[in-house]
């Protein structure tokens, strides 16, 4: 499992198109540009709890998506697959176990 | 742009785990096993219009869906560069060769 901010920061990446503006808002400057609670409630004029609440929401909606839709697994899947493949090629593997790691590749989608 | 049909059952396929039971039990009677909507609606004790109602915006949801998630759009790429993957194994392309086509299907995640 990765380390949570990472985490978030890989499901918000998937998801965030499914989210809300304000969501995403939130999202962005608490995962990716590092700010704190206090800091994003003082921009958008709302109380420190109304933003942990809704990045906590948010939060658990991205973990939900992901239960249901699985991007995150399947691009970490296919991600060691394809540096698999760049290995094969490096050594000169045979057309046959080339063609292996195409057809686990196909099997994600 | 795919028969609408075909569409659908690929829409479906991807996205069907964002849908209600009654969504998914619609759907997939409708166009996977192709009962009419009149057989549909006799089935749950509906009206035609409301089977044909439901459909329609299920129908709308996937390609909202798809609007913002692109998993189709992707899947259709991927599998394109995979075969041409293939083909180049079978005339023995350069790893460079391979290479391009490995970092063109990482691209699209």
């Amino acid at each position: 499992m990765l380390d949570k901010t990472l985490r978030m920061n890989y499901l918000f990446d998937f998801y965030h198109s499914l989210l809300t503006l304000k969501q995403r808002e939130y999202m962005s400057q608490y995962y990716l540009d590092d700010f704190s609670l206090g800091e994003i409630a003082e921009q958008f004029e709302v109380s420190r709890q109304a933003v942990y609440d809704n990045i906590k929401r948010t939060e658990a909606m991205l973990e939900e998506y992901e239960n249901k839709l699985r991007l995150l697994e399947k691009f970490e899947e296919r991600t060691r697959l394809l540096t698999q493949m760049k290995t094969a090629i490096q050594q000169n593997a045979t057309p046959d176990e080339m063609q292996n790691l195409i057809d686990m590749i196909e099997k994600l989608d």
